[in-house]
């Protein structure tokens, strides 16, 4: 699958260098998604397995916000109509987007200004790494609307990234968390200003996408997989993954150019 | 069961709406736990999964102290006379204890002033949400008194909390976690001010119970559940879990309201 | 085994009272690990299970700097010569010596000053507790020469200590994490100055070594087996742990001496 030929009808997708940038962008409603875009999105991040022209994704919103999350009328709406059945496809077609972000071998930037609510703090979180500015506002709104806080794998998710204790408080209120606690509770990996938000973001994927992309990849697969795992037999699978990665051109180019104090050129194999 | 009737024997309860709070009641002596008291409060939190009055718990000490743990007199010397059996029991029923906090439906808040230490560390990390005041101290004693550190599942709770390397320091050391730090390394989800904490968490306690129960003793059962399973099993569990409350008639109140601009009223079903 | 009449080759090392200090010693390269000292470590860590005398470890590095990880010129040149099956014997090998610093009952301190890079920053992970300075510098450089984040734990580990997102960016970026924001992140427990951080992490460890040494290594066993347990499981086996703790003479001698206002003398049994 070649990335660059790829035309989504729910969002922007452009391919600078080997780096892919998905905008939401329905910025007057705050880049809400829908039955599509959520479809359309699981399926570009499925085909990203296999898109090897691509090597880092960043995924932001236009217009100011990222993501405000699933859209009352179009989605909440006729939720409210659906017998069981359905409303199971739909949550597990939500969830298949998260499985599909963490499955793709790209590492996922989020660049998050505005509102970041609902599954779009989802996306945030189902992203490797996540930068906003002081202006974000991240919620997770489910309660406001009479859900759980257990949506698209956020129960497990979130208290990895900012713990257990305020991961409760989060899914139990709703309530917003500001860019610079973000920062500080490790929700976001650094705060940047809105002007450059994306820019910079952009620049920090291609300087990863320089790198041995092939082992970022293993390093995706791993902080994933071993999520679960007891410490031993996490060590264990790291000694295949990484003997793997030490077969590699990429091991070996690294090494001849620091023997020649060159700096080394990646090529991803 | 109808939690207004219930008039325990060794600590306070009141239900205010739907808020019940408990309230460790031997303000002389920090508010120990005794073998009764252990037993009792247990069969409290198991009691309140049947509870349809409470919807959210408050716990808290008496006299400016939360507690000071198991009593020296009265719990640690009748233990170092026991044989086998007899210690296995009451490790068994403190940890029952846990157990029963994280199995009932309710969120529970501790509000914790002075002294939290050893069970009453503990009882604070079976709750939901923890705030303090600055002047708290939280200390895992068990190593003062040549036991470990494992203790009703610290060894579990305690890293989820505050990442692996701060709990193993405090568990190994035994040292005051004061309020301030406790904040920082999100121990308590906030600080409030002594005069006002236990207002303070009833006020939160109680914009809770007004939001969709049903819902969040979900939140709870899956924070819970999820604590060990991979990503992949989270989300799928997740996605039934979330189906079946966008079945509820909380879910439908809540479109209705926001459709009509009004405030959700919620039911809890 | 008696661990005072021991002689590394590779290192030095040495027993003040209950606590063994080792300390990497080629200063001049910043201490690199090279095929000996690895598994002249793993087997001096393994040996520690059964050294009676040593209570309490601290392991340091000489000359400022902690580590430089695997020596490029020692360690990764040959690597590239090899064929699997020697690569999956050196992660193995590399991995066991992880295996063998949570699987010996001793708590360790690790004090890092300056340099603390690839499976330097992995030794400093697979100990209790780390104490750095302001100058330290902790850097997962495994991106850097081609390799996957995995190694010998990492991916596991590191999420554990500073959260998933944090140390996702760590990971993949290969960047330095300078002391104070490694203090601020909790991979530090805190921050010594250069002048006497060894000295200072001694007086820690030999205060721990004067506790109840059966009960620390209980505590450390537990802290392992219960990664990645279920928390109702992690329960049962604490109820198991700490009542087999209560069986000890430390837990009556502390209570004697509590009740007789004394301060317990702990004999480890």
């Amino acid at each position: 699958m070649n990335f660059r030929d790829f035309t989504p009808q729910h969002f922007l997708c452009r391919l600078d260098g080997k780096v892919a940038t998905i905008t939401l962008n329905r910025p007057e409603r705050k880049n809400p998604l829908t039955f599509e875009s959520y479809a359309e999105l699981r399926d570009t991040f499925r085909a990203l397995a296999s898109a090897d022209d691509v090597k880092v994704v960043v995924i932001t919103g236009a217009g100011g916000n990222f993501s405000s999350g699933g859209d009352v009328f179009e989605i909440i709406g006729p939720l409210t109509e659906m017998k069981m059945p359905e409303l199971l496809a739909f949550t597990r077609m939500t969830g298949g987007l998260v499985k599909a972000m963490r499955a793709c071998p790209q590492p996922i930037y989020a660049a998050i200004d505005g509102v970041c609510a609902g599954a779009g703090a989802i996306l945030a979180m189902a992203s490797d790494l996540r930068y906003g500015t002081a202006e974000a506002k991240v919620a997770f709104l489910f309660t406001r609307v009479g859900l759980a806080g257990c949506d698209m794998g956020a129960c497990a998710l979130l208290p990895r990234i900012i713990g257990q204790g305020r991961a409760a408080e989060l899914l139990y209120t709703g309530r917003n968390l500001g860019g610079v606690e973000a920062e500080r509770w490790g929700f976001f990996n650094g705060l940047l200003p809105r002007e450059s938000l994306v820019a910079d973001v952009q620049a920090m994927a291609a300087r990863l996408a320089d790198g041995p992309t092939f082992a970022h990849g293993m390093t995706k697969t791993m902080l994933h997989r071993e999520w679960a795992m007891d410490l031993d037999t996490a060590i264990e699978a790291e000694a295949q993954a990484q003997a793997l990665c030490m077969a590699t051109g990429d091991f070996r180019r690294a090494y001849e150019a620091f023997a020649q104090k060159q700096q080394p050129k990646f090529e991803g194999n």
